[in-house]
């Protein structure tokens, strides 16, 4: 029998009315003879407002303490997506993670899964009971309750699809697809049909926002069939594949991303290993650094600046200032008023002039390019976070109109 | 070490600056030199809004996801309360019921507990560690969720309290202690210093609602002492322990409870073995019966009348006609209009005409008496719901104002 592992975030759960669209949507694929596993994230608002309860009491509260709490959103969600199943007389049972048996490490708030012991769900799946299980969390090895992180119920989705053996992974969001760029502000986007693991990893990771690049990661590790569609609407998603370049296009999108930080380290001494030094240190507080640009040494010393996402910016900062005996530079500058912007697309190694003519539609529209970094299949530029939408416009322009 | 186990009901813990306030006593107790173990309930009325959401998309869930949905609010609960208890700057760990090792049996929605498997809270306590428990909840063998029923954080506390050999049991709420009568009805109610397990049994079963008759029962079983006090009035509250029957009243308290309703069954046929029959019935599906009365047989049938809580009355009926071959009755009558109004007192048993003089102030204020139950510290009579209030106060008053 098939097996379907079917994701639904936050807004496909806000409300009831929202919650009964997805227990029909979920019994009408166990109705096709196939087994179903959903994933479920908390409902709209919840997490936020979980939040907000914390920082009321204590704005610096530990991270176990809060996976504690915002675990609680999940719950809440898997058993009134199973209560209204129950109402429609299917058999079915809902399964925090620990109960799911999602083993963790122990970094709180962000943790990574070991191991799914997946014989409950099994035995479950063997009776034809419908599957739904708190997406986001696990345990560590102490029975600590951890959360995942962003995309974390995405990534629970795809990890389960792999132990499982799924034959689909569908992540249901509020888009129905991936498009050529963001269709809010490109009119003229165009959905794409499939799309490979490594081009959705690039524009995942560059901010279209459709899907966390670590459940992609890990979809392309598993070999996981991934498909992205609407909650709302009928019609096929985007899938996503080992083997999907079966369309003849350069490039398969234009991303933008606005959660990125700009962080200068200036008059740091010019001495071999100081770039290793910076980004191990980094490394070793999970501070995730991205486009990299050293300046060319002078008077013994040199500038290195990079990215970081946003909500990293002011840790970043604390770390590097708290180990400037070791670094050695003089201040530290920071800027979060950029953006990223990146065009992406397995067919960019065999066609020349791709970047140029993105360097090109930028320079036309009068946009500033602060910081470039390219892939086998990528190009990214630094910009002003307000030329960002223009500039995703123009390179969209060049490439799909004419 | 003195250890003391400290149980917050939901309005304890309704808002930020009540709970503050509760980490205010718990941390004041550790100051003390004491180990606590805190136990708290769901914050005021986040059962109520998780019961609401439910209903709206199935009011007759199962007891299985009422169970995993209305765990959260303690959940919560113990995360904020931590949280608070961190930016003390004091060492504080939560717990869930399943993280505390709490084994119940697989009665959902009114599970009893098994075993609590202390090792992880001794070790915390050792470190000398705040431990925050969440009441209410515990998982069965399966790892399903499970919660306690009506009073199920107070259980939780007692039952902590015993396997932790802990010194004392404090049940904070929003009475400072055990009355002779319900204040709010009676004015020149008296506080009592200590009261027996026995005596508290009694009021705490006949609606007092300052203790779960499930939590004295297990604190007399394992001979934990209990103190009910109040979370915002810093003065001492009610000890209720073994040899508490210092004082020399004849009765300890008027207590009224309306959860309460009757029920009769119409011409049961009048043969041996009927009332096992029917109260068999109903104890394998857990419901309780309070008192009984049987009329004289009379044309080969006999009417049974007896009470349950409120809130089972819908599935007693249920029950019973579904059982009508077995029984035989005629048809089953029910009243819900209906209050129970009883003295408790272990003085009664050496004081003959304690029963006459409640009989007499009753009769006196012209009150008509349906059912009543006696037994060796205790007098129950039926009322109609309308004279309740009055009764209390005739009754006080004959015993206490003379």
């Amino acid at each position: 029998m098939e097996l379907y592992v079917q994701k639904f975030g936050g807004s496909s759960m806000r409300d009831a009315e929202r919650v009964r669209n997805v227990a029909k949507i979920v019994t009408k694929t166990w109705d096709q003879n196939k087994n179903v596993v959903v994933v479920v994230s908390a409902q709209g608002d919840t997490t936020d407002d979980l939040i907000a309860k914390a920082n009321e009491l204590n704005p610096k509260a530990s991270k176990r303490e809060m996976d504690v709490l915002l675990s609680t959103g999940e719950q809440i969600s898997i058993s009134l997506l199973a209560m209204t199943i129950e109402g429609m007389g299917y058999p079915v049972k809902s399964f925090t993670g620990w109960q799911a048996g999602f083993l963790t490490d122990s970094t709180h708030s962000n943790a990574r899964i070991r191991n799914i012991n997946k014989q409950r769900i099994e035995n479950e799946l063997q009776k034809r009971t419908i599957v739904i299980v708190a997406g986001f969390q696990g345990v560590n090895r102490y029975d600590d309750i951890t959360t995942l992180g962003r995309g974390g119920s995405d990534t629970s989705a795809v990890a389960l699809a792999a132990v499982l053996h799924a034959d689909r992974c569908q992540i249901y969001t509020d888009v129905d697809g991936v498009y050529t760029a963001d269709p809010r502000i490109v009119k003229n986007a165009v959905k794409l049909g499939a799309i490979s693991y490594d081009e959705m990893l690039e524009l995942a990771s560059l901010g279209a926002q459709v899907l966390h690049n670590r459940s992609v990661e890990m979809a392309k590790r598993y070999n996981v069939d991934l498909e992205v569609l609407s909650s709302l609407e009928k019609k096929p998603g985007t899938i996503i594949k080992e083997d999907a370049s079966v369309e003849k296009m350069i490039i398969r999108g234009v991303a933008k991303d606005a959660n990125v930080a700009r962080i200068s380290l200036v008059e740091v001494p010019d001495q071999p290993g100081i770039a290793f030094k910076v980004f191990s240190i980094l490394a070793s507080k999970k501070i995730n650094v991205d486009i990299i640009l050293q300046s060319i040494g002078r008077d013994g010393t040199k500038d290195i600046t990079f990215t970081v996402a946003k909500d990293h910016l002011e840790e970043t900062v604390e770390v590097l200032n708290a180990n400037r005996d070791k670094i050695g530079h003089k201040e530290v500058l920071t800027d979060d008023q950029v953006a990223k912007v990146s065009i992406v697309g397995a067919g960019m190694e065999s066609n020349p002039g791709v970047a140029s003519k993105m360097f090109e539609a930028l320079y036309s529209a009068n946009i500033n390019i602060q910081m470039i970094s390219t892939s086998e299949i990528k190009v990214s530029v630094l910009i002003d976070i307000n030329d960002a939408k223009r500039a995703v416009v123009a390179i969209h322009d060049a490439f799909y109109n004419n």
